[in-house]
């Protein structure tokens, strides 16, 4: 199909799972019909790619290039591209592609793609003997319906995280209803929760932090929670006990659902988004006999990724983020492993 | 406040954990404003009266007199009552009070009042030095907010089972929207289950029973059934993957509901009605991850237990039955123990 060769591109990868990473040259397709070609700015640490470069989610192929909050600048567009041109200022998230064609595409949910939606980094790449290169480079070469534009008005660095961290807190935000009236908390309280709290307080919700970390409950407060409770204290949950309509969970490790059950009132919602170990042990199902319910969200789609783009440049909301050269990206995966971070490290790709 | 003196009443009560129902004879109070006097005609047995009277769920006080399947007749009224006359076909439920204030109360979730509504039996009796006292008996004296409309066109005795087997599948399936378009699974197949698949296919779903039994999918399939999933079958299980909206999930004893979720499609509902054992030990979170949720439902409020016996009256849905002398519970209460009946037994109070 393309008879232009691939375009050159570097970036930063891992070798293996005890590697740290390090420089990579490669190539990136040549642009098609509907592609655009994106020189990266920026691109933030998500714990996810954590999780996937140590392999501890397994299924890691080596070299392993992650990142998938990415914002840049359009380099040229393929045949077709009518929407973006040379210069616009543009994101890309998790997913680079999907089937398009099942129900949960044609309902803009790419995420939930029947088929499975190509994941941005360490996913069979369909145009490479390799897994798919994320963010982590100078150069990205994404089909236009998975390109996102990004508000100018919006710090390019700060707005990175709002592709993965803002979006998986969004979405389900935006599904069970978080506005005036409605009572929400959010649990966990690192890049996803700070999110959180910030797009549920701006959507006109009453917002309670819960965190074990007296000094993150304020720094929750600072970011907009109305109350915070810390979940170590008995006297703190009984006194949040059937208040809240919400939780969006973003606790990232194991942990026990009966105590955040408790604070739901009829009809609540328990929403994981954290990436929880495969089991929990001790559900006490008797808590779900209030009609309280356990889901677990999944990023966003594409649609809901603009509209939530748009919603942060209406309200200004971007990230806490501390920029950083990309010869520090193997400290702050210590930093992140750790639970140390309240707030999102981005790289900037001038430093590559 | 009542000067007339208490109504003589009779039935069968438990003196203890291990001993048999036997006569008893008892007061109800008089009635007061509101109050409506049934002589009862029939009353279903529930296996949540296997359960009580045994104490398998702890907390059950002697004697206990069970039932809360109860149709009859209305004998006389207290002052202030106009929607019920003498010789009206009424019927009783789980319920006989709440606090009528709460916000629960007040949209007609009477069954999650936040205060705890009476319930018909094994009760904290606000009128007698003893628990309240259920159906298996001559007379009850109810308040009119808790008296239900039985239409004239059904069976007395089959309609009875609608008014807990019946109203605890009927709020899900009304809740999430059971209807044309929506597929619906019912897991188990005990009176519940004949009820819940009777009941989401008059409401124009697709119906997919789940049973382990291959004899109760055939009487599932001739209850109205689409399609049945043995649910001990691999192949079945498999191509019944990704299928439904909603699963109803009647099992009344602890088992495993990760085959159950992965039966769901994208934004698809479990919804707990048995009494499920306290814990569940194996859930894996990941399975939630398409926005399946799992939730639980108890009973439903007055207003939708009306709705459905109206809906029942238009479509002619009983429930299937067998009717016994009140001699025969004890020797009842050993097949329902022991799983054997998919049809539900009604005892007939002429006989006590």
């Amino acid at each position: 199909m393309a008879t232009t060769p691939p375009l050159p591109a570097r970036g930063w990868a891992a070798s293996a799972a005890d590697a740290p990473l390090a420089p990579i040259t490669f190539e990136r397709r040549a642009p098609r019909d509907g592609d655009v070609v994106i020189d990266i700015d920026y691109c933030g640490i998500c714990h996810s790619d954590v999780h996937t470069v140590r392999n501890e989610w397994h299924g890691t192929a080596y070299p392993c290039l992650p990142g998938h909050e990415i914002v840049g600048r359009v380099r040229e567009v393929g045949p077709g591209v009518i929407d973006f041109k040379p210069g616009d200022v543009v994101g890309v998230g998790c997913l680079v592609d999907s089937c398009r064609e099942c129900p949960s595409c044609r309902r803009g949910l790419e995420q939930y793609c029947v088929r499975g939606a190509t994941q941005t980094y360490n996913w069979p790449d369909p145009d490479f003997d390799r897994r798919t290169f994320g963010g982590y480079s100078t150069t990205i070469v994404v089909q236009e319906r998975f390109v996102l534009r990004v508000p100018e008005t919006l710090d390019p660095a700060a707005a990175a995280p709002i592709l993965c961290a803002g979006i998986t807190t969004w979405s389900p935000l935006r599904k069970f209803g978080a506005g005036p009236g409605v009572h929400v908390g959010v649990a966990g309280f690192g890049g996803l929760g700070l999110m959180a709290i910030k797009l549920a307080r701006a959507l006109g919700a009453e917002v309670t932090a819960i965190t074990r970390s007296p000094e993150k409950g304020e720094h929750a407060k600072a970011a907009g929670a109305h109350d915070v409770v810390i979940s170590t204290e008995k006297d703190d949950l009984r006194r949040a006990r059937m208040s809240l309509d919400l939780i969006i969970d973003t606790i990232p490790v194991h942990h026990e659902l009966n105590p955040l059950l408790k604070l739901l009132r009829l009809d609540g919602n328990l929403v994981l988004v954290g990436a929880i170990e495969p089991f929990d042990e001790g559900l006490d199902a008797r808590l779900l006999y209030l009609r309280r319910s356990i889901t677990a969200s999944a990023i966003g789609g594409l649609p809901e990724t603009q509209e939530l783009l748009d919603f942060c440049g209406e309200h200004g909301i971007v990230a806490d983020i501390e920029t950083i050269p990309m010869e520090r990206v193997n400290s702050a995966y210590d930093e992140i492993a750790a639970g140390k971070i309240d707030f999102r490290y981005v790289i900037d790709m001038a430093t590559l």
